[in-house]
This record gives C-alpha cells, sequence and structure tokens, in this order.
C-alpha cells in the first residue's frame, strides 16, 4: 500500500498569547475567527501583524488561533535572513532560546525575547491512521513529492500522532517551493 | 565510491547583455570585477540592480559577469511570488516565455519582456569529472544532502558537463533552506 499523504504549506505565521493579544489589540481582545485550518480547532485570524527584526520587517503577517500560553512565531530561513533573525528548525512548542523578535500592530508592539522558529516539517495523524501506516508518534520517516521539474525526497519528517490531528504533512513556504508544491500535492511517505 | 558534489547556494542575481548594461550604466560602460566565481570566467560585479515587478521590488541584486547574449534574471520561487512575477523553472539559457519585469539603476530602468527564471538545480561538471563517475551531459540524477534537520534528497538534478566547468552543485535560496546547506556543504549523488 502507498502511504499517501496531503502536503500542505505552512505561510509565515504567528500564535499568540492572550497577554500579547491584549497588549497589541486591547484588553479582554479575542481574535476573529476567519477560516478553518485543516487541523480541527485551529483556525486563521482575521486579524494581521508586523514582524520586525534588525535587518528588516515583515508586514500583514497571518495570525492563526486559538491563543496559545505562549507567542510562537513561525517563519521561513528565508524570512529569518530577511528580518536578520537566527531561528533555530524547531517543533511548535520548543521555543526556549529560539529566536527574538518584535511584534507590531499600528503603534502597538511586544518584545518576544524567544519563540521564533523554522518549523521542523511534521506529519500530523490520528491513531488510526498511524496504525494503518504502521508508523508511531515521534517516527522520523522520509516522504517523497513528486514534481515536473523539482522532484525531492524529505528526510528529517517527524511524525505526529494525536486523536485531534488530520492527516496532512506541512512543510515550509522555503520547502513548497524547493519541490514545487501547488495546493492538493501528495507525498508518499517512504 | 561515493561520488561527492560540492553543494553551492546561488542568490538571486542578474546576467545583463551589454545593451542592458549601457542602458542602465552609460554608453561604453564595462562591469566592475569584484570576486571571481567558482566558475571559470564567471564573476560577481561591483555593481548592483533592484528588480522591479507587479507587487514589489527586491533592491541591491547582483550582477554577475560577463555580459551575455541576453538578459537573465535568476530568482528564488519566494522572490518570484513577492514581486509577483511568474517564473518558469528553467535552465540557464532557456528563457523564451519566460517572466517579464524590470531592471533599474537609480532613476534608468529596462524592461525586460522575457529573461526571469528560477534556475533548475545543476551539477557543473568536466568531461574527466564526468567519466570518473560515470554520468553523461544532461543526465538526471539524485543528489542527497545530510544536515541535522533538514536531510535531503534532491530529485531532478542536470548533469551538465563542459571543460571550462569547475565541479560543483547549484541550488537556489529556497532549496538551499529547504536543506540547511551551510557553506562547504557536501552532497552525494545517488
Amino acid at each position: 500500500m502507498e502511504k499517501k499523504v496531503l502536503v500542505e504549506t505552512s505561510a509565515r505565521h504567528v500564535h499568540l498569547s492572550q497577554e500579547h493579544i491584549e497588549a497589541l489589540f486591547g484588553k479582554g481582545y479575542q481574535l476573529t475567527h476567519k477560516k478553518d485550518l485543516s487541523q480541527p480547532g485551529q483556525f486563521a485570524c482575521e486579524e494581521r501583524v508586523d514582524l520586525i527584526g534588525p535587518k528588516g520587517t515583515i508586514t500583514n503577517v497571518l495570525i492563526l488561533g486559538p491563543a496559545r500560553p505562549a507567542s510562537q512565531v513561525e517563519v521561513s530561513a528565508t524570512d529569518a535572513r530577511s528580518l536578520g533573525i537566527k531561528a533555530p528548525i524547531r517543533e511548535s512548542g520548543d521555543v526556549a532560546g529560539s529566536g527574538a523578535c518584535t511584534i507590531a500592530v499600528g503603534d502597538k508592539s511586544v518584545e518576544c525575547a524567544e519563540g521564533v522558529i523554522v518549523a521542523k516539517r511534521h506529519i500530523h495523524m490520528t491513531p488510526d491512521d498511524a496504525e494503518k501506516y504502521g508508523l508511531v508518534d515521534k517516527q522520523i520517516v522520509e516522504v517523497k513529492v513528486t514534481s515536473d521539474d523539482r522532484t525531492l525526497t524529505f528526510g528529517d519528517v517527524v511524525v505526529r500522532v494525536n486523536p485531534a490531528f488530520a492527516l496532512a504533512m506541512h512543510i515550509d513556504t522555503d520547502e513548497s517551493n524547493a519541490a514545487l508544491c501547488k495546493p492538493g500535492t501528495m507525498g508518499v511517505i517512504l
């Protein structure tokens, strides 16, 4: 059986703590739900922020809800370079000692001493998916993506198993461009 | 024998025709040699240009010399998106029907109706290298790059054989970031 997985490209985005949401948008503010994402409970927000680093600014960056215990900024390595930030490759939530930046909305801003990462490529799946594919949580796999001019096999792909997940591989825009991914591109777990 | 190859990252750059050099810098102008590149006869120039597309501008872009019969702009897919240009994956020199952009220096500019490409990944080698590795010109190979968190195998890599070449694989910044390449990173031809 070919172990197929939908490959989704994560554009740069931020997850904000409620403290940071209130510092940027006002006391008691709730983010506005715009669109559900593939992972259940996750959503894109109407609100946008600017990311400011020592070398540059990226405007109009997506916020993903709901609020999290700590703010986290996920950028591509290309973005990190243009911002002038050293952002390590990390799994979501593993932000200790990661990159620093300023998050701004209009004239309000918050300083993140850490939280800027380049997301480690990963596959979300349910325990049923994992059993069907013969995989376990935290397993490292390879995924081949076949395209017209940029066929590529990603190594170091982390499998993440949780009943609340939906089956999808997440890569950043650099990785997506390197494999010429398009909406609907499927990968095969080797 | 492991078929090793140095992996070099090509940052965005332009090659200019003499006509465009003169339109941008003045009649009879010669580009200023700054630094030799790994490929014999190719060099980085002191002069820089801006690239202007429908959605954005990228400033301070490297010019590679010497002058070529036709101008060619090599960007990453990330760059193409920020410029708002549709740039196909192409081998150098194959620019028919490729992307359009404006190249500017101060208040002078030239319109390129075509010439903007995302370079197809490739390996330069001499006939001696090719014989040693058992490869031929235009052969498509796979190259594995091992890194700490982003090991990756590039498919669709074109071998280009010419006595004037030096052995090196060239990838763009998106591809380099996807594999976490650093100066001196070596790939293995599979």
